[in-house]
């Protein structure tokens, strides 16, 4: 499907009438809005406006909680666990993210770990939260079930992503990535291509690999076994364990640590999403001087971008360069949205009573 | 090489005999034997009583002082920032991770960074001893140089493992895992046996995939460019930028926080590893009531081994539990050694002059 470009600027005011017009404050709306464009922003289009659509369906429905008011059922110095009473997860969060940075201001660490809540966006956005104000940050949230465990054939697992930003020059290091090889999205993509996915992102219904794309999708919609495999791929000839150890390590910090559920029963109970996130600030002044472990990070990922490259290969990057590049491009030239994305808008525009903010298109 | 076993106890005596014979007192040399045989016991023949040769050569060429002072050089009730002055990997981790544990006793959090160490052994060695006080344990260590970064050709990170335990029931959780896809080791076992490497596991020199494991064994010796990938493998298409950002979390947590040096520099500098070290230690309790936390972790560890397995697989582990369950073979049948093993042992004993505690081998 062709994309044609609507300007950021106008694209934001929108979206902020749109959360409005669900009946989130003007503040709500934009800390929303400031979320889901900032995907869009870095390039991660499977987060960005096409995913407006989700936030619809969810709020329409129900699944998330208007007048949810969240509550902090345990806290010390250091840290928090809230009950997110099924709040929209993008303020729910930036609320958890806050206060485990006061609380790292305050003592060196603070961690807040967060149940019942919804979908959160983009990972990276809470850890850059953090590097803002000069911490390392890290976040983790469980998504609905879709990786196999290494030797399984049931999706058990979520994409369970892990993020962790740290402040450095001139670009912060932020690395946000799901645990499985692929996201869900990418399934998608191919399914529409060719129909053929690569080897070792995905599994049958039987736990055998898979390249049939539509056949494990269809799967993992009528949730008949076989899903996405972990990062590192099938069985142990190249690792999968680890991936599915690193998914286990977000589950933990996630499900098991805030009281909640875990992947496998998060989009289960009618009416609920139940996911369960963790937000972690940490101030490595604690370790030495801030601004020389600074100027040592900044070094060190200079060095990596400048090492030798791979025959045929231009660039090496760091984690968060992408995006960080990414950014001036979609201010000057918009966000791409394909007809599907746009005519969602319009729908969504008539149902919020936002069509004169909808943003125009740029010619085909 | 056909393996032959050695008595488990008599192994230990051995062992702690050697290093007391190296001028360890009695209690480091029951540490650092209790961590050596521990990967043993646990079935990670790699850093067992094979690498004894390694440190026999650390500590006889004075990469390991045997003088050395540790120091603390910055403190915080949760933190410390320890200069190791090129002292033993494992007596340093050892009390390191102590530390870090009387702190999260204390607040809740305790995380000990440290620098210009030594090898240290299994990184889940020091993460058990977090769980064995009913805390989580984080841990990690840069290493020399060994994985390319994503479109690179020159090998500037470490094998930079990150290990996570957390108690349950009736087998705690260790995941341990090196961040790239295979350790060296694994290329060693491939060269001798048919030269052959699977795909994705390494680069030649012009940092194109290579399944040729003599050259690839050879450039990493040289270091005359290539090697072994991130978990993810090469490129993109299964997203080898996952592992090599898992490798920088680690290099970030390890040698930048604490001040020391990146794994491109780790045995560099003649006369000196310079290893960089990262120990955390966290109570559960802060999130809520600990036993319900367990109990929750033990039943989802549950529900994933009893998970629906993939055609032609009859287990699914949870990490920790092979390693688990390992223990009573060795202690049974003994700890396998082959001939080069046995004859560096053979070695040792005669520098140590501890031959009379020579464990014997089983018949062949």
């Amino acid at each position: 499907m062709a994309y044609r470009y609507v300007p950021y600027e106008d694209t934001k005011i929108f979206c902020q009438k749109v959360f409005q017009g669900y009946g989130f404050n003007e503040e709500d709306s934009a800390q929303i809005t400031d979320i889901l464009l900032e995907a869009d922003l870095s390039g991660i289009e499977s987060h960005g406006i096409q995913r407006l659509i989700r936030y619809h369906h969810e709020v329409t429905s129900g699944l998330v909680k208007m007048d949810a008011v969240p509550e902090i059922v345990k806290e010390t110095p250091l840290s928090a666990t809230i009950e997110g009473n099924d709040a929209m997860g993008q303020t729910l969060s930036v609320k958890s993210m806050n206060l485990a940075i006061e609380k790292a201001k305050q003592h060196g660490v603070g961690i807040v770990v967060v149940r019942n809540s919804n979908h959160y966006g983009i990972a990276g956005y809470y850890t850059q939260m953090a590097a803002k104000q000069g911490m390392i940050g890290v976040c983790m949230t469980n998504t609905e079930s879709i990786m196999v465990p290494t030797f399984g054939s049931e999706a058990i697992l979520g994409t369970n992503p892990i993020a962790f930003s740290m402040p450095a020059d001139p670009i912060p290091f932020t690395f946000d990535a799901a645990t499985t090889v692929v996201p869900r999205g990418k399934l998608e993509v191919y399914a529409k291509r060719t129909g053929v996915i690569p080897d070792g992102w995905a599994l049958d219904e039987n736990g055998l690999p898979s390249s049939d794309a539509s056949r494990v999708l269809t799967n993992i919609i009528n949730k008949s076994g076989g899903g996405i495999l972990p990062l590192g791929g099938a069985g142990d000839a190249t690792c999968g364990y680890k991936g599915y150890g690193f998914a286990m390590l977000c589950e933990i910090c996630t499900g098991i640590l805030a009281g909640g559920l875990t992947s496998r029963y998060v989009n289960r109970t009618p009416g609920r999403v139940n996911t369960c996130h963790f937000f972690m600030a940490m101030d490595y002044g604690m370790f030495g001087d801030k601004a020389e472990i600074e100027a040592n990070l900044s070094k060190f990922l200079q060095e990596i971008r400048d090492s030798k490259k791979a025959e045929g290969a231009t660039r090496i990057y760091t984690h968060g360069e992408k995006e960080f590049e990414n950014h001036q491009k979609v201010i000057a030239n918009g966000i791409g949205v394909n007809e599907k994305t746009y005519s969602e808008m319009q729908m969504i525009a008539e149902y919020t009573g936002t069509t004169a903010y909808l943003p125009k298109r740029s010619e085909e």
